[in-house]
């Protein structure tokens, strides 16, 4: 027996629909349809319910509905030998090239000043920049990351990328480990984060390394809100030293009324949708890695508990 | 001798300096220099200060340091007889691209609604847009426009361009006339505008034309201010029928103070800066096509006076 659960009964009832017709032969249940908790062998889920995982003792598997499982990997009421799968791309690297692509597009052409100066009704014109003047750091250079990094060098950016573990990509200075970091921090007008949170990533984008980026930079953040010191980047806004920010995650989310970031005039808010889950392309995926299963292959998209993401 | 003349000195000493460099064999020199008007083969211009023109006996050709050139064609001291030519591209075709595809973008990821939600302190997702489902209209298919209907469709996105006469650009759907016209408004949840402003086409998004526009569509005006009823766009933004506008040119420019769309929260205001001249560019063609005429050969770019563009 498969659970599905999410935080939406009604995004369960269109998930429940397309996994049953792609996969007849698995018997798909919501949680108001669990009698037997001891029967479910697979949850696919985002947001699942504390404690839930405790009552499920034949649990085989957790198929997450999202490419971050930081959440999942935070409970405890997971058995660490229940291995989590995670989306991979699945439309997700677009969209997310898209969010950052409108980020540094923006700065690039100067979208962010012009709309200060039609709030204060300044007719004002600013020198063009080509896209091969504005260099762009992608932290993370995973599913994710390395799709963005990619398309921004398509577009003519000048592209550093930085991972854990030292990569290729094709056109992309690639960089890891500490020199990297502090290598890339230096060289970027924009800095877009798309790393996963884990307990090596958590703060780090604090006070010291956001002030190692060139005086009138930006920094995009869609990777995970706890990476980053807000107050520190509000600091760095205050006195000019970054120019501007787009932010899509929060260290508390959603973003709690009355913060400052609300009605900074140099920070753009969006709430959580760089890149959202495409639910037909997560049914592709999880239906394919259950039959994998179900034949004794291996499934794809493991999480690696040790690495934290 | 050559006349070389913008409304900024500065700028007129850098074009100057590059000129001179470029095509040390002819002469060069700014109004402030002209001691013999009557020595005036050639003027080199945006922004010709009124009846200049009528005292060059001898001119021969003016070249525009831009693509537009109606201000140029509504004067009065230039003889019919006299050719223009205008600047071919010249990286205003990337330019105008970006700053179009910002506007989709926008429109597509709902930056403009998370924007107005954000004034409002609102957490809010919305569903997400793939570019197959955006579909945009671009008037005008020439150097410019040709070259953005090809961006936004290697971007994914759904479009047809407007020309005057019957054109063929790969993977565009391609109208024409008033009945291509009425199929492309009807069709477009973006409209973008590069057309040349000429007797035909002032006026041309008037309050029945930009009506004809799908409910919540999007006009992005980057060709000439006098082609939009800029009250009839603010009547229809107020109504709800368009959801946002981002404007780049303006009936009258500067946008004077005060005027409402400076401070529409759906409107976008640039300073005309969608496509600049590039200065290097602009030699290297001027003085291509100045080489051209030296040598008895035909330039480049002329204007078809009757044609108005
Ligand atoms: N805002 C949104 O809507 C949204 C949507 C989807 C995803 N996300 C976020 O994006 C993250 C990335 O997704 P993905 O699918 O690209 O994940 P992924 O394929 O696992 O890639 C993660 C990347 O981060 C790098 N990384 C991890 N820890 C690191 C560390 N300590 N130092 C340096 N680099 C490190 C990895 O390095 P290696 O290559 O060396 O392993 C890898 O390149 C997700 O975890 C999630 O938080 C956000
Ligand atoms: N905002 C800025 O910064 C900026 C910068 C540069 C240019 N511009 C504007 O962009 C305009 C276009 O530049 P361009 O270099 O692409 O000019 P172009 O090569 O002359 O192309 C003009 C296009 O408009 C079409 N057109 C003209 N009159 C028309 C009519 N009555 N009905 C339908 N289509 C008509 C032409 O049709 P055919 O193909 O049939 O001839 C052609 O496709 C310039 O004139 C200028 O106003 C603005």
């Amino acid at each position: 027996m498969i659970l599905i659960h999410t935080p939406s009964a009604k995004e369960v009832a269109a998930y429940l629909k397309l996994f049953r017709a792609a996969l007849p032969q698995h018997r798909f249940i919501s949680l108001d349809e669990m009698t037997q908790p001891e029967a479910v062998q697979y949850v696919i889920t985002w947001g699942p319910p504390p404690a839930l995982f405790a009552r499920l003792p034949k649990l085989e598997a957790v198929f997450a509905l999202g490419a971050g499982v930081d959440k999942l990997l935070a409970r405890d009421d997971l058995a660490a030998g229940v291995p989590i799968y995670r989306l991979l791309d699945g439309g997700m690297a677009l969209q997310m090239s898209e969010y950052v692509r409108f980020g540094v597009l923006s700065y690039q052409r100067h979208m962010d000043v012009y709309r200060r100066q039609q709030a204060a009704g300044v007719w004002k014109m600013l020198a063009p920049k080509l896209p091969a003047e504005v260099r762009v750091g992608v932290l993370g250079l995973g599913e994710i990351g390395s799709a963005v990094a990619l398309a921004l060098a398509a577009d003519g950016y000048r592209v550093s990328g930085w991972s854990r573990s030292a990569k290729q990509v094709a056109g992309i200075r690639c960089l890891h480990g500490d020199d990297g970091l502090a290598e890339l921090l230096a060289g970027s007008e924009v800095l877009a984060c798309v790393l996963p949170s884990t307990p090596q990533t958590q703060g780090l984008l604090n006070e010291q390394r956001l002030a190692a980026l060139p005086p009138g930079a930006m920094l995009i953040n869609a990777g995970r809100g706890d990476l980053l010191d807000e107050d520190a980047l509000l600091a760095l806004l205050d006195s000019g030293h970054l120019r501007c920010a787009q932010l899509d995650v929060f260290a508390s989310e959603p973003l709690p009324h009355g913060h400052r970031l609300w009605q900074h005039p140099a920070v753009t808010v969006t709430p959580h949708i760089a890149a959202i889950t495409l639910r037909e392309e997560a049914v592709r995926q999880i239906a394919a890695n259950l039959e994998r299963l179900a034949t004794g292959d291996a499934a794809q998209g493991q999480v690696l508990r040790e690495r934290g993401y």
